[in-house]
Parts: structure tokens; sequence; C-alpha cells
């Protein structure tokens, strides 16, 4: 961890100091996890020919208001302009749409790539630009990840970013029909996007 | 098959005419289909205090134009007023709420019950009558039908019919997002109001 360096924060904060707060708001194995989507997210841009320093940003940003209290969740989407049905939503689809306002408001990124990959990364989306799709890809497949399929999707989402991006809908929207979870609309336009293959 | 009969037949045409009619319009297999889901449609309106006769004969017209063209649903989707998105899906969709046209042109049904039965029953909806419920789980419970959980299907539908809705939507849902298929939006609105159990 001792190696974590922002060249450029896009915030008039330090990378030190990005990196202070971030771990002030969560816990050590939520910071771990976040480090890993950052090492991750540039190994990604290194594939895809993004900017690699950018992509570790965001992958180390994305979850950073992954802890917030729900009641300040619920406060932010009441006051702060966003759409009131999320208020029918839970932290697991929050922590990316609203976790943006939060990111906004600590670690003054305004950059607006690095905020929507943040925003996309916990739904996907039916438009996605090569770093919502990076953060999102990242997330799904980092080391500490350990699921039925991880190393499949590994191998897919190295060869080509697209494809992971399909993998992941897939595998997210038969995952939660099987515990017969809600599903979060942008979820389901986004699955038919990206992850249908002509049969 | 000789104790078809439908005593209210909705329709200047009788009985055994609906049933001429739709046997000219399919192959055996299919019709077999339709007298088994016409069956299973009496005896889950007789298990939810429906009108029997009503249901047997919606569940026996429910897939009568399952076999017309593709060139013929193209043109009727043109030219009869449907949604022209309709044009982006294929017979599976069309089947149910395209074929509605094909029920009211050739067996002049014009019961909105027994239409909208119909037109419901390859997706569901969001809202759903006792008579979409009846079609829409006699289709997919029918004696014929063998894949896994089935028998879990018939249970729980024959228990409570609400429940048999939301077992097939989440059914459906996963087995598409499996194959990765293209999964049509009222499908994916009615598992998120009938399928969802709070974990």
């Amino acid at each position: 961890m001792t190696d974590l360096f922002f060249a450029n924060t896009y915030s008039p904060l330090s990378s030190q100091e990005i990196i202070a707060k971030e771990k002030a708001n969560m816990d050590a194995p939520r910071f771990a996890h976040c480090v890993r989507v950052s090492q991750t997210a540039q190994k990604l841009a290194r594939l895809n020919h993004y900017d690699e320093d950018k992509a570790a940003l965001a992958g180390f940003v994305h979850d950073y208001a992954k802890q917030v209290p729900v009641s300040e969740y619920r406060e932010v989407i009441k006051t702060q302009g966003f759409d009131q049905d999320l208020l029918n939503w839970n932290r697991a689809i929050w922590h990316g749409i609203v976790g943006t306002y939060f990111i906004k408001r600590d670690l003054q990124i305004t950059d607006s790539e690095i905020l929507t990959a943040v925003d996309r990364h916990t739904t996907g989306d039916v438009e996605m630009t090569t770093l919502d799709k990076i953060v999102f890809m990242a997330d799904f497949i980092e080391p500490g990840r350990d699921f039925p399929g991880v190393e499949e999707a590994r191998q897919v989402t190295f060869a080509n970013l697209d494809a992971g991006v399909g993998y992941q809908l897939a595998h997210s929207l038969s995952f939660l029909a099987e515990k017969r979870n809600k599903i979060y609309p942008r979820t389901f336009k986004a699955y038919n996007v990206w992850s249908i293959k002509d049969n």
C-alpha cells in the first residue's frame, strides 16, 4: 500500500490527502479492496490504452462512500437533487450513484469522467465509457474476488473489455434472479445491450 | 380430446368451429399442448374460484397464432397499430401480444379478458388479472412440461397462484440470462413486482 500515489488527483487535495481521507472513511478490508481495484484498473487501462494513473485513481475511490450510514444517504437523496425513486433502493445501489456526492464533497474530485465511472460501477449502463468499463470490471475481477466463474471472467475481460462487461451483467442478472432480489432497471437495460449473444 | 367443449365461446363461432379452426392452424404436438393448457387452466380456475369454462377456453386459444409465419407477423405489426419496437423481437414474444390480432380475426373472440390473458402469457406483466395468471401458469406447468424445477413450480402454483407467477418469472429471467438472450422489458418489470423475496 505504500506505493499508492496519484500523479494527478483531479482535486485540490494531494494524493496523500485523498488516500488518508479514504482510509478514514472505511474499515481495513474495504480499504484493501479499493487498493486491489485500483491496481486492477491500472492493469486494464494499460491493456486498453487508457490513462493508467487516472484509472488507478477512479478504481481507488469507487467505493469511497460504501460505508456511509444509511440515514446519511437518505438525507442526501432527499436534499441534493437525486431521483427520489432511489429511496426505494439500498446501499448496494446508492454507493455508486449517490456515492459521487460524497466524493465531490469530501475528496473534492470534480472530473466528470471519474464521477461517471463511480456512478455506473454498481449497475452498469447502456452507454459506458472506457473508464466506466475499466472500473466496473476491475471491481468484479480484482484478485480478492472468489466466486464460481471468476477465473473465466478474468480471462474474458483481459482478452476483451466489452466482452467482460457483457459477462458481468449476465452473471449479475442470473445471480439476482436466483436470489429473487429486485434488479435495478439500469442494470437490466445494460444487460440487453452488452450481454446478448445471438443463438 | 373428444371431451373438449366450451359452453360459452365469446364468439359467433361454435365450440366445434373454434376447435376446428385451431386444429387447422397448428401441428399436432402444438394442438396437444393447447389441450393440456386448457385442462390445466380449468384446474387452476377451480382452485382459484374463477369461471372454469372461460379459463379452459383462454388456455386453449393461448397459442392459436404460435405457428403463423414470421412474414405475416411483420406485416400485421406494421399495419395494425402495434408498437413498432415489436419488429425488433421474435415469434416467442409476438405470439402472445400480436397473437391477439389473429384470435380476433379468425376465432372472432372479442372478450377483452381472454385477449389480455393471451397478450400477457409470453411475458407476464406488472398488472395481472386472475385469468392472466391462470393462463400464464397453465402454460408453464401443464403435464407435458419437463424442465428442472417443474415439480416445484407445480407445487408452488397449486398452493398459491401469485407465488407461481413469481416463481415462473424468476425462472425465466435466470434462464434467459444464462443463455444471454435479450429479455423483453415487460418481463423484467413483472419480475420486479412478482418475484421479489426480501432477504
